[in-house]
């Protein structure tokens, strides 16, 4: 909830874009949220591989890799931060239709989350989102800026409450506003398929590895509420949050060990899962 | 296509707006586009109530109907216009949560429409969109930021291709990128109702009140493609565009004289349906 330390736009500090960008006008556009630690960006790599991807689409032409890293490595110097990079279609005419592959890229420092932690040591509350996410195949997996839905499930949350499932049209969990979704039952990793609807996050992409690499079963698919509940762990992924268990959604608590969560949260080694960051 | 001729955000000229808007983070917000010739706009009071009952779908409280006119007023120099008044809300933290309900104003005066009255009398010609339009019953008939579903319909179309309309989940057709559909069947008129997805124009509204009180027989409903197929007429509505007819969907061409479409027209009195509007 800070305030934003730095804003580029295509390279340059402003604190303003043009009123006319696609971006504003029809979220034509992605973006990547990523933790940098004493100036290295985690997973930075694939975040940009990501973004590169989602972008094209969209049917928008990214700007060369090298390009992208050197705006995050112009930014170095600020130590511990959350990056937010945002690529939105160029061009100022009226209409939807779009006249050229080109992006602008928007690239936001804030300080690093504050959260600690604490939510990756005792897990958070969530609850099952009154939200449904719509089915649109064509922009599924993909962190566009059409994202209205989050918006709406992230309102009116009871206190104590940290984050919102939300399920699909099928009536199946898909992931949270924020984080992608994770659970485990009989020492099997589950998480929900997102060709229908969903973001598909890093982070999500690296634990998955990380499990397979070391002989966890995974599953991939879509399964009803009820797997879910009858889950032994439960679990969120997030590029700045890491791996934090999910303690509880709404009156439904998960109990126990948690023997595969904390050896994800060993595997994957995100800073906010062991040590509070810095606030600047 | 053509520039911009000025750009207003909260009452002042601009040609940037805060890089944090909610409405390029998020896609959270509205917006209407408007005709206004001679310096009035054409349903200006059906526009705007348009617009804070889409603001308030999302939880956004729009400004007082006599700032939004008095804005509108401010622009009456201009004659005849293209206006688009957009509401984001406001707010530059970081996350999806919604903390304020207030938004900001962003108004774009473009040159009217140069299409004449030749679409109007001649119809256009559409495709059906590759493009199946999600199911979100808590967004449907809002005109918000999120408008990807359009960009990705309007790519690719052949030559003398005006229009695509676009179906939802069920295989029924919904509206164009740009406009609302119609057909008429049997002198029946026929629209799809847009609880599940669509954007509701208000000169679709208008439109049906002009049919109801002319004693044109009005059904709102969704029917399967075959029906808007079979159809004696077919025509799509807009702001900008009045009434145009469909003179054909893919290889389907609707023939004949189109007396309701001409009365509905003749009814609702668009200018551009009438004379070309002078490009300034």
């Amino acid at each position: 909830m800070s305030e934003a330390l730095a804003i580029f736009w295509n390279g340059e500090p402003v604190a303003q874009i043009p009123a006319l960008s696609r971006g504003l006008q029809y979220g034509d556009g992605v973006f990547r949220t990523m933790l940098m630690l004493d100036g290295a960006v985690i997973a930075a790599e694939a975040q940009l591989a990501k973004l590169v991807a989602d972008a094209a689409a969209l049917g928008l032409q990214a700007p060369a890799l090298d390009r992208l890293q050197a705006d995050l490595a112009s930014v170095a110097a600020f130590g511990d931060a959350t990056i937010k990079l945002l690529l939105a279609r160029a061009g100022h005419q009226r209409g939807y239709k779009p006249l050229t592959a080109e992006a602008d890229r928007l690239m936001i420092i804030h300080p690093p989350p504050a959260a600690g932690s604490a939510p990756a040591v005792e897990g958070i509350a969530a609850i099952r989102s009154p939200v449904t996410m719509a089915a649109q195949p064509l922009l599924a997996g993909i962190k566009h800026l059409n994202r209205l839905e989050q918006v709406l499930a992230s309102r009116d949350w009871p206190n104590g409450i940290d984050e919102a499932v939300l399920g699909d049209d099928r009536g199946q969990p898909v992931c949270a506003t924020r984080a992608n979704l994770f659970w485990v039952r009989n020492a099997v990793l589950h998480t929900p398929s997102l060709d229908r609807c969903g973001v598909a996050g890093v982070t999500r992409s690296r634990v998955l590895a990380l499990a397979e690499a070391a002989g966890i079963e995974c599953r991939m698919g879509s399964q009803p509420w009820s797997a879910l509940m009858a889950a032994d762990e439960a679990f969120l992924t997030g590029s700045l949050i890491g791996i934090w268990p999910l303690r509880a959604i709404d009156s439904h608590c998960y109990q126990g060990a948690r023997p595969i969560t904390r050896r994800l949260q060993a595997l994957l080694g995100h800073p906010s899962n062991v040590v509070p960051l810095t606030v600047r």
